[in-house]
């Protein structure tokens, strides 16, 4: 019988992750909070290069933890995002919303002809100022909301913009970095990205330290 | 007002999406099968590169494909894998479960010395012959899994090996991949892999095609 030696303590492993990652990966570019975040993504990709794509803009960290501390919704793209956050680690029982199987979201988005991602945002309107919003897979959910933003909608107290992919991700990411109509914004840039990035993000905003 | 260009139409996005990888990536070592895959597995994560990391047993797709066919339970050990799955693809509306919140998991970890990503396999056994299994978070998942099948536990009809990260990732998908009990495989060698990456990879093969 094979003898399989590994560590079983979760807490052990998290701790010697993000001891393998600080010490692999280029954090000299981010302030102490935003190296916190840093590794939460790093670890859930599972590449330290991907530290080099991450941009925050210098409000970033401070403006999402307020916003959660004061009991902000987090509107989320993708049910993989919504299910990735931990409940537990909320600050002050935060709603989790993601509104993508709205039974409204199809005919909505055939009105606008976008994608469903995209239409699931106009759902998201009258709780959407001071909310933190997190685009963890369709760069269509995240142009649409630079237009929404640029038809005046409600400004969110903070913005992940990290759709993953081929089509669209970087473009979309860059876009709302040159642009994030005055809201404090996390990105990674190129085609990386993705649910699981975004969701240790907003954990880690959620709640410093293991 | 900034005019943002992009394909708003959902199919055109993965046919392009799909046409980029496949230019970029290398699929050489693939069946055709196991190609369409590992496009959508590499859609997932953002990186034509990770595709160098796959390995599939050379009837991993034909198993999983049979299992799902006939009604084969998916046993995911995270929830982020079990809300990647798209519903509508399966063939035969198979349950997607995942155990790892259910109430009796914290203290069967207690008992067994280990994560509760591990112990929540625990809660399998009735069901785990011919299921598909799919680890995309846990390396202590998969180890214990190794652990369940080298005791005699009954046999999966397949299994998706691709936890992420820093520490027993990389290990606990070799250990796989060197002695899988006769279980058809595919996993992820390396750091890489994750929840996204898991249920593109279930969501190929639930169904061919877009």
């Amino acid at each position: 019988m094979p003898d399989y030696d590994y560590i079983r303590d979760g807490n052990a492993i998290y701790e010697r992750s993000f001891a393998i990652i600080r010490a692999e990966a280029d954090l000299s570019g981010f302030s102490e909070e935003e190296a916190d975040l840093a590794v939460r993504m790093v670890h859930a990709c599972g590449s330290v290069e991907a530290a080099r794509q991450f941009v925050f803009s210098p409000d970033f960290v401070s403006a999402a933890r307020t916003a959660l501390k004061n009991g902000a919704p987090i509107f989320c793209d993708a049910e993989m995002v919504a299910h990735g956050v931990t409940r537990a680690r909320l600050p002050a029982g935060n709603d989790v919303i993601c509104t993508l199987r709205d039974p409204r979201t199809p005919e909505l988005a055939a009105g606008i002809g976008n994608t469903r991602s995209a239409a699931a945002l106009k759902l998201w309107r009258e709780r959407m100022a001071g909310s933190v919003v997190a685009i963890g897979n369709a760069p269509t959910a995240l142009f649409y909301l630079l237009e929404l933003l640029s038809d005046g909608a409600p400004k969110p107290a903070a913005i992940l913009g990290m759709p993953v992919g081929f089509v669209g991700a970087a473009e979309s990411k860059d876009a709302l970095a040159e642009n994030s109509y005055g809201v404090p914004f996390a990105i990674v840039r190129g085609r990386l990205g993705g649910s699981a990035m975004t969701a240790a993000a907003l954990n880690a905003l959620a709640r410093p330290g293991l």
